[in-house]
């Protein structure tokens, strides 16, 4: 298949389509300051071919799609430990809903729900210094150096009381080991990664080669933990809208509110859209067209 | 792929933790005397093979995996407009729970648990006779007649309180047109349909022939309403462990309390495994472990 | 003190407010037709003084006062054991959810949500002929033969789906003894039970003589169990008002969606008024102006 | 009445129960190591006569008796616009959980549940040296200098999670308007306030006195705000037991889980119970056994 005249086309498809709906994230000013009418993809198979097109180098704030990474992190480290604290069904409520929480006594749903994703951050704290770990594992996966967006960490730090609330709900749980402050210095600092999409493309590359690392081939997940994170995108990657994307794109997916969303063809490749106008779930509403586009074009899709 | 014997070996793998662990449902006289010791499995390819070991042709009751089929006609009838009354999402919570049906406004999250299975039925109701109907298509799917099993059915009506309480509720918010007492001995007539591994197999094999059916080719669904249903049942199909049978089995399936698990390989097979003893989330016990074997060893899994 | 002039006054001095705000309970016709502009009011006192002003002797549907009236029929006969089937605390939700019901497993909260209510009237209907019960109670209390409407219990049965939802859902739980439809019968019933302000004002007058009947005296609850409906009354008695009532008016209050509300001054008197037109929360508008009035002329508030 | 012998009465009939039931609070440390064999009881009427018997003059941690004194201090301030930020109805939730919370975007039901207290904290935080007012009033109501517990609430501090997420959580509806870590401080501070029965029967005096303060006769509240209160109390101040509270005792109380309990007699006399030993709703088990026999003895009950 000729991936980079298809990424062209798919560019040149939904470039009219540009600021025309959809509304950029403005909880913090970082954000909403982020011009409307961006549009990249990348991609890169499993045979380390790459394509990209659009504004597909241009750095983003890569927001929940870090929750991947920090997943993954954990779970070489915690193995099936990790469970215990973090459950791995869909959670049928909003990303930051309080209300499940309270229900299972602080147990977060699945790892892709900011409560899950602060749990995670825990483990990391509790065996790193979380901060300087990640960066350097994401850094290996695209294989160049990226860094935090220290604006984007302090404001979401200045704003994000909800994530507060739920730090402090599982602390009160006994679901959090270390300081709530330094679990949420760690999150806001993840969730400010900055990333472009052929970076994206390519350091997601793991979950299309039976988590292999997508440059060097050494290990990062066994095949099985790989499938377990592709099945947890596929359940509980975007938000509210699980169901929507498994049906209308047919991939793994895990998209952030900077307007990023990854997606992953099992054996075949991985790709990163961006585009930060947003629909009411909180997920690209370009990026799914640019998606949905993709998979119909190819062909490819899990079902 | 060699799948009767596969099958074969499946069976006298499992064969040795037959009335181990699990229980059988008990809610209901006619299932609580089901023998825990059974377990079958059947296959058919998209070429028409089939395959089949242990007790394969042995009928049961396949509850919910009627959920498949009684969402297949109503799709075939309403197109799109059915989805005004249903959602498409993961729920979170227990098949049967209210709490999120009155968040919702009486709008059922997706079409598989109990509530969204009661607005399907009731769009039936408004068009047919709809038990005919169901025992007709169903009947002409795996072609053979089947039959409901009247004793459950009244089994059901004389326990599900439930279900009413479901309907009634719905009603309540103008979500079902008919009365509660029809739609109500819809449902419960479509759970207690009789059938066996091999005609599930079969019946289901539109599912991976992109919507065509499986003994005649003619259009059942179109192939985006067959993927939609397949994404639904990866996210849906499995009761509250959607998330663990995505990970563990990896492909699209639907079960019923009865120890029935529907499945199916996109573009390949559908299948089917019967075992009465459930684990506790409500799906059959060796059915799980049945599935699993069959993704080991064909390696036949969407992620 | 002189009752009749004050309630006169009362009356005088709200009339120019009827018809302008509020609305006339619509959810079945029957109710709906009332018209608006009907203000009543009536007192009885432990000596047997009587006052009356405006349409206090227009009959109205009484609907929920009349679960004052089955509970102590309930305490009656049960004694402490009723609360095992019911629980004695404010709801704090809506008073016909069913959330708080599935948290607690098919317990209602208190006696006067709609749930309590069906559970007191599966007790009744366990015991007697439910129906005729009430009347004969009701109307010895009052010293009149009192009736059901009817057409207004036909009524509520065509369209009482979360009713309906309410006691099924509680039957699945265990907590219905009785055929839900007889339990439905006996609830529709008793909520369309007709009186008028001065039949309401000497039913309830058991309720400030400490337990005693309001004509003759015999004892009809025991003291402490007359405290329990007062108390019950206060903190449950007006939908989701109940702090609003206990500062606005500060006497245990029990009110309809007929429009009627059922005061009690302890060991002093008891009172009713009417008016159809009602605020938000689903007590008469006019009938809490009326109360306050009451309160604020005489001084009598329990705290 | 005499009451200083009823109340040595009271005191000699429980003092066998000491230490048999209930356990105490153990959730810091400070408090766990209180004795469990404490019981004393103390009243002032409104003319300002008293009587206290057993440990009526040891000091002990109020905790939510605390809310008692900041709500008042707020109605002071703030009038009616308090209530924009926090509501007046009964919860029929835990008092610390986070569902109601979310469900109400963030406006806690009633000044008395830890949410409402906070907002509370969060108005008094906005215009005062807080804690320094909050001393200065509770110390000119019962006329002696009364302090914190610096111990108490540091272990409140640093254990108090659960707080932290309600704040944090009401800050993110935009209902808190003072920085988190303040409110917080106000907040854990009150709750370490030491007092003893007579102090606190003293303090709580003009809350039976239609607003005059219980010493000097001024105008804490007026009239209509005291009756506001007793409501409250009645509805309210006893976590998820006030419907029992209204029954067994009949008085507007407000406990704390330092095991103080203080009730309040319109227009005759406060009076405030102590012991350490809990019964599970979080109130003293043998403080309401004095509050019964106080109530049985005397006839003093709303109701």
């Amino acid at each position: 298949m000729q991936f980079q005249p298809l990424l062209e086309d798919i560019i040149a498809t939904l470039r009219p389509e540009l600021g025309r709906a959809g509304e950029v994230a403005s909880y913090i000013p970082a954000l909403a300051r982020v011009p409307a009418e961006r549009l990249g993809i990348a991609l890169r198979t499993c045979d380390g071919e790459e394509a990209h097109a659009g504004d597909s180098t241009t750095p983003f704030s890569i927001q929940s799609i870090s929750k991947l990474f920090t997943l993954t992190l954990a779970m070489r480290e915690q193995g099936e430990a990790l469970w215990e604290r973090i459950g791995r069904e869909p959670s049928g409520n909003p990303f930051n809903s309080l209300v499940q929480l309270e229900a299972e006594m602080g147990k977060p749903r699945n790892p892709f729900i900011n409560a899950g994703a602060l749990a995670v951050a825990d483990r990391l704290v509790s065996r790193f210094d979380a901060k300087a770990q990640i960066l350097a594992f994401v850094s290996s996966l695209c294989g160049e150096a990226v860094q935090f967006d220290e604006e984007v960490a302090a404001s979401e730090a200045a704003t994000g009381y909800r994530n507060a609330a739920l730090a402090n709900f599982m602390k009160s749980f006994g679901r959090i080991d270390n300081d709530v402050a330094s679990v949420l210095d760690c999150y806001f600092h993840q969730c400010a990664l900055r990333m472009n999409c052929l970076q994206l493309a390519r350091a997601a590359g793991y979950l299309c080669r039976d988590g292999a690392h997508p440059l060097t081939g050494a290990p990062i997940l066994t095949e099985r933990q790989a499938r377990r994170v592709n099945a947890l995108m596929l359940t509980c990657g975007t938000y509210d809208a699980a169901g929507e994307f498994a049906y209308r794109i047919g991939l793994p997916c895990k998209s952030g509110v900077g307007g990023g969303i990854v997606a992953v063809v099992p054996d075949r490749l991985s790709l990163c859209v961006w585009s930060p106008a947003l629909e009411p779930s909180g997920n690209s509403l370009l990026g799914i067209k640019a998606l949905e586009l993709f998979a119909a074009k190819t062909g490819l899709s899990i079902f």
